[in-house]
């Protein structure tokens, strides 16, 4: 088989990097192009130095026209507003798109208006778009030309309490994702917040009731047991630099105990590669998962409180932007879905 | 005034050094007496290089009853089940105690012993013993011989949730504490869980359903609002040395408010020079009380939940046991409750 | 006796705050003024929120002028450059001076240009200002009006190697100095060589050869020996908030001895109350001394290669910055010299 | 051609863990056994949960004899003093043998027991043992039966050096090695050095002037230079999971300039795969190199001093331990040396 051609159209950021890397390892694939607003004219190498003697490639900008008559797949690891911005008709029919960026997740114009504080100006995609959660949408994946890939909060929250919704096992509005990141979520771009001395040993709550992957999260699981829900969701700052652990809350409904939860998560991810139930009495840590693609979860059912209580673990570079990405692309491409991602953590990293 | 004579049994655990420290640094305390069971005879700054310089003590072996009669006060930093045997009459007669442990927390000893799984050796001081949360306790407290020190989850929890349950103001069966902690929550005692590369760029949940604060919040809970309540906590490893963060949530009542919350929660802590309600649209962050006694509480109300969100930072060793025990013991002997407490807290640190 | 009125000018970069948190500490202090160019107009505590219910002070601009008539004494926490073009004979006879900044430093200008790449606006300040190491320059300090608060990695590197040169035990001109440096000692300003994720993890030497700490050690030894010498001196990034560690190499003169070199230090320090000269077989660490204005010191002879290898640790922004800036206020106002500033310290923190 | 059987013995600490998990992920390898003295009987993913669905493999006990009949190679991953007692003829006409241990490093058994406090027991394997840093002493691993792995502090040390002694650059016994650990250098044994608590936070040197790599690496720079040197080595505690940084420092022969510096370490490593000399100006940072194979070099020559400074940096599980026993591995079995070894390090890890 021809190796398929990729673009990664912002490449320099920590998500476009570790897809970088990422693909770099895929059998199947050859970087054609990395694109960076910041780096233009740089050597990919000298930006990232873990590239040394592994990259020769130049950042070039972005002109996606251009670049999408020349590869197979274009991944766009940007801001929101640009990608919704960059993409038409043209370019779709040229080349598929993976977009690690917000701007195609929801379907709905008005919530990603109303959450994201922008127009949304492709609203006409929306429908197109394929939300990319690869152990949800997967038949959809394979024959979409735009796939918007799940954010790493919402990748984490939404695997982790997926058959509670999907089985009905839970009172639908009763949920709490109390969810926990390590600093590399927020991104390169530097700032007081993201300065070492500030971030390190403290930990915090920020965007309580107001954090952008709410909406994203509502919509799957909604979409899962077939009504709409409403959730809270309250993300935290944590001193490490990958992981994100999402420690999630539901009551159960009358009647649903230990065993029918259990035997719903293990119907589920019966056939998943990347879905790892831990034994019980184990909890999730996110350094099991750290360089990979897997989610770890582990169940817990309170019998005081009637609360079921999930705990997922991920890599949000990973699972949750970037080998998430490439687990889309294996899809597109009629490839193995692991492909490139199947490996144990580094440990201790 | 005559300095305050005082003797730290199990002074060479985290908790007990830190009381230590804080003694030190207190213009009314004379330390007479360190023990250590493990450093028994050993030069206290040789254990804690911290003291070189600072204190010339040798760790003594820990026979109460002969020290009882040389001090003022005895504070216990000892492992649950211990203090319990240690205690009577005769030592309560010759001064007063203030216990860091567990050991008197609760009042209801089937309670205590169906969560530490062992046996209570003195009953009859339950009723006795005061819970020395100075903020919710403070007149008993000044009354008392037996100062039981509430737990660093507890504290934290506590002073977080204690106006919605003493105003009525949430359904009391809704409450679900994620709680963070740094590391030196598991105190010094060595093993893997607490083996630097295991715990480091990592996080988990630990002890769900079962951690044995939860009675303790609830005991103190049920008692501000005047009935039963059962809760979920949920305790979190997190990579750093010091503090608690504990997210906080709860279904509003009918009928409740934004200003009603904020109104409930400057009454109560108008007079506390320990509780500081941040600025709205300010997140706690354990960096700010780090080394100081304050716990800080920001509240959050979800219009589209209806859920009232608390979080509120502690360290853990200060307001979470050694400072909340310096507190108390300013309380026992009618000097200012912050003496030796009032301080802006390290930071970088 | 009244209270010392003074002002901070420079106050929300990390050393001023931590100067701010030591003064507020202190008997004999009343802090007049807190300047900030970036936060004029603010409140301290919004910016620092540690000071929350500590301090109510605004930040005002920095008139040193007008500031000079109200106040014993001002305290310039600036980046180089700056208060050598803002000190003048009118302020000097208003009020006394401490610079933790680098303009008063170097006795020579020639040097502090060359290593500084700036003109330097009041070169005949160079002579009549003191330079703040306590330990060495203590008699002159108490009669100063302008003190030159020493740098960090100096302070730590002059005070490892002072009796080594004073007693003329080394080839002087043999001195390697690998020191290791916390993050805050890169200031609170943001950019990507302090963003967490980019320091969290890592360890590197920079500035080698290079660095502008050195002319100041040379300086200081220099005048120890009673001739100029040269040496290498090594700065690294450390992933931790706090702490200097020097690692400090020389060749040992011939016939000199292990005893000889121990007697040398402790007749250095004997009276020094901010020097602590460890047990022979131990290693000083930095989370030994953090949050406090003590110097560690470790000494090791290797008969293999007749090396002598002194370590030494500070908290860089305390007896590396703020700490000895109180110390140098101590002599200054005739009170006593570790005023404010003896304390074990804060661990694990 | 066939798969390599390989069994490692001692595979659950952190360099046998990080050996199995770079075997896994080799083309050319089939695990056949991982022995474990503490986990006898135990699945390996029970015990690092990193190879949850990667691998189904139990321990077993650690019987080399037979173990030897059944595989290619055998890597050995203990303390020092077991594998010289565990090794002999039988066993090594059955199998190749790469120790990770110190057993067979030193050529002299004098040296061996003075500076490792015990003894020797295959003393006459000692000369037939090679040692395993392939950029060295390729040829002769090529051919080897017994290959002794090189420590991670000697990797990065005689690496960084070693041009500088091959072409007779400095004064040879000027040497002085700082260098500075992550905390898997120090295993996965449990003890209160390496305590979260005690070891976040805070850097110290130790070990000072009789850390047992030290006659290692002056045995391997000895040979390069042809006679018998001594030198300095300073090892250092770092608060991070892995790398090693070393600083090194030289006094430079006269006459030698930098450009005769940059030539020899040009010329050193021009078919080098593992060694990446940095750009000038840039300083090696261990970030770069933390999941990789690779050895990342900075040169700085001070012209006041007459010093040449070199920092070396590796992942001292890999390149200092695991990786480099892949590479001998490599070529002892004939496939291309970088083989399952040549990849970007995951960065931010």
């Amino acid at each position: 088989m021809n190796k398929i051609k990729a673009a990664i159209v912002g490449s320099t950021g920590y998500a476009g990097q570790e897809l970088t890397r990422l693909l770099y390892n895929h059998n199947n694939v050859e970087i054609k192009y990395l694109t960076s607003k910041s780096y233009t004219g740089e050597k990919y190498a000298d930006i990232y130095q873990n590239f040394n003697s592994i990259s020769d490639i130049e950042c070039i900008g972005d002109d996606l026209d251009e670049i999408a008559k020349d590869v197979d797949v274009i991944f766009l690891a940007l801001p929101h507003g640009i990608a919704s911005k960059k993409i038409n008709e043209t370019i779709l029919e040229n080349t598929k798109i993976i977009d690690l960026g917000a701007d195609f997740r929801l379907k709905d114009k008005n919530i990603y208006e109303s959450w994201y504080k922008t127009e949304h100006f492709s609203p006409s995609l929306l429908n197109e778009a394929v939300y990319g959660l690869c152990e949800i949408h997967r038949e959809e994946i394979k024959k979409a030309r735009l796939i918007a890939n799940p954010g790493c909060y919402t990748t984490c929250s939404i695997l982790s309490l997926y058959p509670l919704f999907k089985e009905n096992l839970i009172d639908e509005n009763s949920v709490i994702i109390d969810a926990k990141s390590g600093v590399t979520g927020a991104g390169r771009s530097v700032g007081l917040g993201t300065h070492y001395c500030e971030v390190n040993e403290s930990i915090k709550a920020y965007k309580i009731a107001s954090h952008r992957h709410t909406p994203e999260i509502e919509q799957e699981l909604s979409h899962a047991i077939g009504k709409n829900i409403t959730l809270q969701f309250t993300p935290h700052l944590t001193p490490m630099n990958r992981g994100i652990l999402a420690t999630c809350y539901a009551k159960l409904k009358e009647g649903i105990n230990e065993k029918t939860i259990h035997d719903a998560y293990k119907e589920t991810s019966k056939n998943e590669t990347f879905i790892r139930l831990v034994k019980q009495g184990i909890y999730p840590e996110t350094k099991w998962v750290k360089g990979t693609n897997f989610v770890d979860i582990g169940l817990f059912v309170d019998s005081r409180t009637n609360n079921i209580i999930v705990t997922g673990a991920i890599d949000n570079l990973i699972k949750g932007a970037a080998g998430q990405a490439v687990q889309n692309m294996n899809l597109l491409f009629g490839i193995n879905e692991s492909e490139g991602l199947l490996n144990a953590g580094m440990f201790p990293a």
